[in-house]
């Protein structure tokens, strides 16, 4: 697995800390690299905590965000970069998508992960969604000679949202955070203002981690991750 | 891959030539080993040319589909077990579960594949699907220490049905078989009677080894199967 | 459509007024025959007035569910055959199906309709959906040569329930009724018991008539019946 | 809510204490009446750890489970029953159902819960729901008069099963239980044998106690259970 | 019940009336305030009436059915608010969202219902869904502390569509209407134009009452609307 | 079915070749009108062959594709439009709705054909099933009288896209197209381009011919095209 390059597109800077930092402790501790891209910072819906600072700027609060989320993305061996287009609410289209779109070009991902495309309690995760899908459907061309120019299509998953069942996330594979769980809390503790959601998801590893040895039978696995495909991958066997 | 052990199992003798001989052959050419079961011969609903005989008998039938079974598991490397519990119907219930779970904690195998649950033109292939499950589930036990032998949970798909749409049948993993291509035409070869169903598989091979293609833009892939996995699997990376 | 034969099977005697008379009379008024099956009398379920006449038995009360179907049977040119294998629960495997069946064998109808397979208010309406599905397997075979005797595969629909949407029924065709609405109607009447019914499916048939006119924007469609096809039909032009 | 009857139905003596605990413990704490039905002791498939006992019986291990399963329901209020209808696997049919029903029209529940119809970690969970459901149905009736004994319907819902997503579990309703947290730890701690279960559910009722939070921005609320509504409820304004 | 507010938000000025005006008069009797937003005037897709009419100018038919929808409001006790946006199409987007998230933010209310949000038979009904959805995030925020004002997460439900199947919309709650269905029918005749679906929901609150009927067996219970729950509702028992 | 008008609608200008050639000519040999519309020449994400050659402009690879087109619908007897709206991306919305929208106002089709609505290879095809649908409805109005120019609403179905069970698309009819498939064929050599999926196209209409012939047991249909109602339709009888 040395040298692939995973994607995670998250909506907020913090999303792919608590649904992702495993999986790419995983990927970058085997040798490939990771890169988190964030479409906004977050700034006005998940970062009330700083807001109750007097004299809080904005501008400030993207900074210590884009800090956090740098620091935590460092944790598990990924570059961080924010492209700021704002929150509650995220709106992007046709310009954002390109952007995306040329990042992707440039990185050439071997898989893209981002958020489910439905989500009833936030209103910028399925924009992050389609933003990511639309962006990879542009890079990866229809796989046939195009005008213009492509780079291979990559596996593209989603990762758990906060109430999966109500966004429709249904598991299909697992990945064993096992080894790599210290990189994973010291991700989040670099988030500094949501301490419940440290614990809400180390629990929640944990949980992923008992339904991945019921399915496996390997009790040595203690914490998992868990991811959906959107689309098939292939293998030379199973 | 090398010893893992792969069960396959069928309503009737030829159900897994045409779906599954590809990943078969792939398992075993790669040191693995494989077992196909199949519940009945399909004496009475898939024999149509033979009862065509004159004079032909019901033990005539299933011995020639015996030996036409046996013939293209040996073409993909694989034993060939049937279960002569009879088809069209099949009917099958506590007994024929208790039989196939002692088989499987013999066997032990870490996959196993058979039909969907579902096919709106076939009364025997949901009965396959339904007996393999529980048998797999009463093979593994709850994965806690249990009251009775069990053994490690495997990995359970199911293969493409003819009718995938309406069997509720949505791929979630190519198994890319362009290396054994030859062994899967040999042991559709073995199955004398029905010739249009050789050139039809031929062709689903190279349609499902497009869309293999079309995923991972790798053009060395010619021909792949489709599997969905009914439950999550467990790796180490994406 | 003169000569085509239509077959209905219901759970309970009074099933098919509801929800078929209308496209029975449809098909008989066109020269088509058509033939009606109760699983049961309902006589448990759905026969309450009738016991609550002093000295009630359950033969007594067949006796008049009997009649009463067959009346209204009469009214949209159909016959009408109970097979009295009870309800509340109706109870039925191996052996009601390969009766079904070879009732299918010797009428072989062109089109088959039944309950849909959910039915969270009603223990009966699943099993006759089960049944029903089955014996039609049974009876058309793979489609290749068999080892019995099979007729052609028929047109497979169900009709209306009474929640539809909880029974997961979304209609995919709806029969203008309003030529025969009267003797829709006159059927209604037969089934002395159950006045609300009556005006609850009179309605009913005008809400699918508008939803009809909705469709076409046909102005002269009145009343309609709304069926599921769970298998797609083959036409030689749309 | 005094005086409601709440019916709880678990395929092993256990399960309610994971699933229910709190909304039995909330339902008695407010003069509500509770009964637990276990149609089995989990004897052979979760009670690995009695069975590592030397000279273990079947019959000590019914014992213990019944004397563990008893306390817990104690604890939270309730009366718990052994049907001792067998595990792994659970096999039930019209016998037991009718067995079921009875026991359903004497008690006349205004609630009934039971498992999800859809279990792929588990052979025994859909076979209660399904010999639930049936006898549920045949308690009400078709509510209209019946030739046979009716209690009014109950309102049917759900509880979570351990991987929500792959049974097809989607919560409608949130109960919250934080008054009786204290009350479903008591309960959970009856159970000696499954210490990780006691954590794992603990947490789970945290987490469900901030998806309420959310879904009302009551800060309030500290646990709560996930239950699926079957069957609509009716109410007198929203 | 007293004092919550309840906020309906439909596409054109009539729609709140045919699927909500009973919730809204149960609502409002019981003490709540209630408030209706729609949209549009539909004055272009559902005003054909007043079309006929020789020199009619669009200004003149909003009047009308601001007037008519004006009183059907008072009749079940509710505030009326038209938003003009226009209809057929009803096109809005970023700042039609915000304007209703500020109506939101100030009118705080505990329940909002809308239309779902898929209707292959109107282009503007998925459209009101998607504002309102949007909007009510937008006033809710992430229920943590937010960098803007935000109300607390309200619950929210869709009305019944006019053919629900076609529309994905499956019950999950009735809400029995019999006591002011009287004020549901001076609402209906509010709406001068449209004779025929004055008719057809007052047969269809009937039906939706027999529905109610068979759920709980109370047969006081004589006309119901149905609403499906998009979000779990949190309660303190069941 | 002589003088009905057939719509169908591709986001590229190849599309209808592959999917409905077989249903075109069918309708058009019947004596019907057929009508085909390119929402854009899939100059950029389809055409890669013809930017092989040096020197090549946008401005010919269009007309080229303009010509193909046209060739190929006047092979089953069809016009052909090309709006050259543009491709990867098609970007379409409320002007590109209400041009499509004219044109249908002006042609009144008895039946329209597009994309199904989802499509995780390509980002243009949802585009073209989004604008299609709205077009259609803002053709259609409410039926009822509505102040603007309607004309009646039409059949609405989607062609079967490339990956179907990972599009959502679940057959509803097949069309046996044996006695034009030479006509198919024809269109499809108009194709210069595009080799692979002549030989790909020819197959699966065998397959679907093959799946035809099962579901009728009807052996004189050998090639057929496999369609999705959207709507229901309105039928006479069964």
């Amino acid at each position: 697995m040395t040298q692939r390059r995973l994607l995670v597109v998250g909506a907020h800077s913090a999303d792919f800390v608590w649904r992702a930092a495993g999986v790419i402790a995983r990927h970058t501790s085997a040798g490939g690299e990771a890169r988190v891209i964030a479409l906004s910072y977050g700034e006005r819906g998940e970062s009330g905590e700083l807001w109750k600072e007097p004299g809080q700027t904005v501008e400030n609060v993207k900074r210590i965000r884009h800090g956090e989320a740098e620091a935590a993305a460092e944790a598990v061996g990924a570059s961080f970069t924010g492209l700021d287009l704002g929150d509650y609410p995220l709106r992007a289209g046709g310009e954002e998508i390109d952007r995306l779109a040329d990042i992707m070009r440039d990185y050439a991902p071997h898989v893209v992960i981002t958020h489910p495309d439905k989500d009833p309690f936030n209103p910028d995760h399925p924009v992050a969604h389609y933003v990511t899908q639309q962006a990879r459907l542009m890079t990866a061309g229809a796989v046939v000679e195009a005008g213009f120019k492509t780079v291979p299509p990559s596996e593209f998953l989603v990762f758990e949202p906060h109430q999966p069942e109500l966004c429709g996330f249904v598991p299909s594979v697992f990945v064993d955070i096992t080894p790599v769980m210290d990189s994973k809390v010291k991700a989040m503790e670099c988030m500094a203002a949501q301490n419940y959601l440290r614990e809400y998801y180390a629990q929640r590893a944990e949980h992923r981690g008992n339904h991945a040895r019921k399915v496996t039978g390997d009790k040595s696995i203690r914490q998992a991750e868990a991811f959906q495909r959107i689309i098939p991958n292939v293998v030379s066997g199973l």
